[in-house]
């Protein structure tokens, strides 16, 4: 098992054996859980953060405390690794460039280019044939007025940019509201998406490897809190040729941007009778809050399937063995570990942060059901 | 979710919350399989061991490389940690006895002593009931006659201390060979231990939390190769009333010794007609490779049981969601690795070594079946 560094990185294709480090940009809980992951596949990790609190690096074999714009740090970093990956989509393009010289970055530019600009992102879909909501693109007062008109309402703009969890969204419920929302994100590029009346929000994990293979999991549902994600319900009940459907749009998109790594793919289910049923919201070139049921209930987790991906390894197999409902554990909900932790069927999963700050991801709980036992009043 | 060291040890009896930290003796596979499950509850490490490749110091948010007989070391260490647990069975009384001055240590003094001499140990299963293969101790030649007087052979000859995966164990055919026996593992201690002509070797992971509460997982069954555990087949294919006598056997030894912890119970199964049918061989006060399967096959594998116990949590439901097979990867086993990985139904666990000497423990694999469905021809 060669856990050499240097003959592994001299080709971007190469795969890095047991023994080789991956570098994760970002130390928070996905990276945390991704690090573990590795760590059961015989790997180490380095992550590299800004933050002094980094949950990840309480699990990894070296840390960096660095911005992401120190040249020099994001180099030697990159220079002690075989591969970087990061937990999060926001990484700059410049830091990303600079890795690049040093190691592969897996996912790659255009995975990060595609989800970090919602427009982008909603072209990039819609020239593969891929629907999505309606959408025009809104850069000042002109061509907000002309998407309004194009669009119609009730439609809701959101910042191109930089936005997650609800933040940098403002609903127009008519067109005399529209200069007040666009005021309220603060006039900057953003898109105007037209209202969906959606029944329900699905989202389909998906995995692709360096030799162009790709898995996904089943699709599964997705209750929201708040604009936090609060429940996930895996599998989603859906007619199989519908999952079938919503599996293949999540392996297109991988396919379409030569992924590696594993996205979360988020849709929109429409009712009955609409055409298509299926319309993708957005996609996190990334392992996903949606996706971390897979650690109860399947042999493989997302985690594991990502390391797998940016490691060149074969994709795990994301048979479910159980069914599951996952869900987070939000601020003080955290407070409660000692009860939950005693409930039978159900596994628990904190992540080492100090503060149970409001809204405040601190953990997940996972509540594990035979195969094909899902509750339905679980459900909703 | 307090993180403070000092409340928490003031009392023996406290339980270690959400950002605790546990100190682990022993830097190898099973230290690092506990740190990946103390990091999914919140909890963070500290590893103490003497060796310079420690796997589990890399998953780890602290290490010291010291000596298990530097005082000074150990005090500092389990100063700043909430408790102290360990990975192997052979803690020096004496190093317990140090680290027991600053933290509590689990699982306790009683539990060492008792696995640590295969006399004291015999000793106390017959004291409380429970069968084990005929013994007498060994001192001198004198005390050796009279052992296979009594005894008789065939029969081995086995160190009270420090024997493990067959090593300082001869055996004894007939009475002839038993001075060269003796010689063999160097005239040490030892006990005799009458030929017990067993059907199957089965063992019995149990826990025991500081409330008195035990857990069992179903009763397994082992293949050696080499005196190394080769394959463990879960569940062993036992009438339900062994099973639970199984479990029952392990919960009073668990009982008896006031454990707080994870102990790994080895038992020989007697042919039918015999009885009793089970006899205990070996009692392991730690976590046990014959364990390894409940990470993938239970919600709660055997590594977070024992960091639930140590911590004074809830323990987990020992239930099984699937069958399973796990079979040790040892030495070069290992370079299987990329095959293995791309094999649908089988999870992969490599433990981070750097050299895969012959009779290393490497890894391990777990394929995983339906619940019910372990296929007969996998067995044996």
């Amino acid at each position: 098992m060669p856990s050499a560094k240097s003959p592994l990185t001299s080709n971007p294709l190469a795969i890095i054996a047991p023994g080789g480090r991956i570098g994760i940009l970002g130390g928070g809980q996905l990276g945390r859980m991704l690090a573990t992951a590795a760590a059961e596949l015989g790997l180490s990790c380095h992550i590299y953060c800004p933050d002094e609190e980094a949950p990840a690096a309480d699990v990894a074999a070296a840390a960096t405390r660095a911005a992401y714009d120190d040249a020099e740090a994001l180099a030697r970093f990159a220079d002690s690794v075989d591969v970087v990956t990061y937990e999060f989509e926001n990484v700059p393009a410049e830091t990303a460039r600079i890795l690049g010289e040093h190691a592969p970055v897996r996912p790659g530019a255009l995975a990060l280019a595609t989800a970090q600009d919602r427009s982008v992102e909603k072209n990039f879909l819609a020239s593969h044939g891929i629907p999505t909501a309606p959408f025009a693109d809104v850069d000042d007062e002109a061509s907000l007025e002309a998407a309004v008109a194009r669009i119609g309402t009730p439609a809701i703009l959101k910042t191109r940019r930089f936005g997650y969890d609800g933040k940098g969204q403002a609903k127009i419920a008519n067109p005399a509201e529209a200069h007040a929302a666009f005021g309220s994100i603060g006039h900057q590029s953003a898109i105007l998406e037209g209202f969906v009346p959606f029944e329900r929000e699905i989202s389909v994990i998906v995995a692709r490897g360096l030799d162009g293979k790709t898995a996904a999991y089943d699709p599964v549902e997705n209750v929201h809190k708040h604009h936090i994600l609060d429940r996930t319900f895996a599998p989603a009940t859906l007619a199989s040729a519908l999952a079938g459907e919503a599996r293949a749009i999540a392996a297109k998109i991988v396919d379409e941007l030569d992924y590696v790594g594993v996205m979360g793919v988020e849709m929109f289910l429409l009712p009955e009778g609409a055409s298509p049923r299926i319309l993708v919201n957005e996609v996190a070139p990334r392992v996903h809050n949606s996706g971390h049921w897979t650690q109860d209930a399947c042999a493989i987790s997302q985690f594991e399937q990502h390391i797998r991906a940016v490691c060149g390894w074969p994709l795990g197999d994301p048979k479910r063995h159980s069914d599951a409902v996952m869900t987070n554990l939000i601020g003080d909900d955290a407070n409660d570990w000692q009860s939950l932790a005693g409930e039978p069927g159900l596994a628990i999963h904190l992540y080492g942060k100090a503060e149970a700050r409001p809204g405040r991801k601190m953990g997940h709980v996972t509540r594990l059901y035979p195969l094909g036992t899902l509750p339905p009043d679980a459900v909703r």
